[in-house]
């Protein structure tokens, strides 16, 4: 299993965004009855933090300090050139689109189905029939009309989805894991210019990591699932 | 497809916990690696209406009501009398099995893992692993361990689950659907002494009903899915 801990604000929307981003896209194609609600509790909580303040220029930002970090590997020895090339060439695609697109997430504001469940998502047990049976005629639709029209909502997001999927995965990968002990679950060390904290540890473990600390420093906490005592914990760290 | 209208709040609340435990149900022992969303969203809803009031003291008075219902209809000719007393049996062991229980759902509220997790519930994307890592821990616990562990949670409500699910079973099989036309979409009508009122429309029609009305008066209006005229729409009524 592997745990990401943000160091920063800015890269905590990021994780939260791809999460989201995974939960919808996960629901959007299922045959399951219910799985409705995790892809309106996906997109409605896109919404909210898309509503809080516009990423993009953080996100120009970024791409281009990663194009900047993808011109330094392209002068090491041993490198795939023509790998980095690309990305260097979809970094500044999706950071020139970006600087031209409205505002993503608008489209979904606009939509009138959405926003009659909104409105009732939020109320315990505000999705019966009897609430909005607008939205119980739709489930009924056959899944080749629905499907079509929840890509719909979300093309305006695509752009955002692409570029920070790009940019995490650049970040893990160019990050390695080194094995750790935290003595009695306990471990803290510094982190330069970091924006994620990586955890690998085995399920079997039977602990799981917390994280406390802000930009360079960060100190990690591991708490047993079941009420035993902690011990030395071997894990496995990456600061990307 | 039947959609259906209470016409009071306990009915109201009756319909919203019967649908929330479908939904828990549903999602309880799926596969799919975002049923979680569904359940939990179920079960924090269904404990926000539990908190709100006790429900038990209608509940039982509904069951009462409920048998004497039963024993009028025993003495008509031509019934089946062994499913009649079966009923009542059920009935009454529900009533006063709920009269001795513990208010249904305090169990839910001393779960640890519960709490950590309805606490974050609300936050935009607030279930990653950064947030609430004892959660991406339980998930990937196997299912046989983490299934019971559910079941055990709901455990202090299912005698409301299945007071509700009698309850609501033996108003809509009471009751008979008749032919109606809503001239121009617009349908009204009296309904003494109703809980419910149940609308059957097929999915075809290209349109859905919302009702308003209160107690004895009820007025129903359908409304197209597409921007276009309604016209007069033929349907079936059951009150309930």
């Amino acid at each position: 299993m592997i745990y990401d801990f943000p160091l920063n604000e800015k890269s905590r929307t990021y994780l939260r965004l791809e999460s989201l981003f995974n939960q919808i896209h996960n629901n959007l194609g299922s045959d399951h009855p219910w799985s409705h609600i995790a892809f309106f509790k996906g997109l409605f909580d896109l919404q909210e933090l898309l509503e809080r303040g516009d990423l993009r220029s953080d996100l120009i930002k970024d791409l281009e300090r990663l194009s900047q970090r993808l011109g330094h590997w392209a002068e090491l020895p041993d490198v795939d050139l023509d790998q980095i090339r690309a990305m260097q060439q979809e970094s500044s695609q999706l950071s020139r689109k970006l600087l031209g697109a409205p505002r993503p997430g608008a489209r979904l504001k606009e939509d009138k189905l959405l926003s009659s469940i909104r409105q009732r998502f939020s109320i315990p047990g505000g999705l019966c029939a009897f609430d909005v049976p607008q939205l119980h005629h739709w489930l009924t639709t056959p899944a080749s009309l629905r499907h079509p029209q929840m890509e719909a909502w979300l093309s305006d997001i695509q752009l955002l989805m692409g570029a920070i999927g790009l940019l995490l995965r650049l970040w893990r990968d160019a990050s390695h894991f080194s094995d750790q002990v935290a003595t009695n679950g306990f471990y803290q060390d510094t982190a330069e210019n970091a924006e994620l904290i990586r955890i690998r540890l085995p399920h079997a473990m039977g602990c799981y990591p917390t994280l406390s600390g802000h930009k360079n420093r960060f100190a990690l906490r591991f708490l047993p699932t079941q009420e035993q005592p902690i011990g030395d914990v071997p894990f496995q760290l990456a600061c990307c």
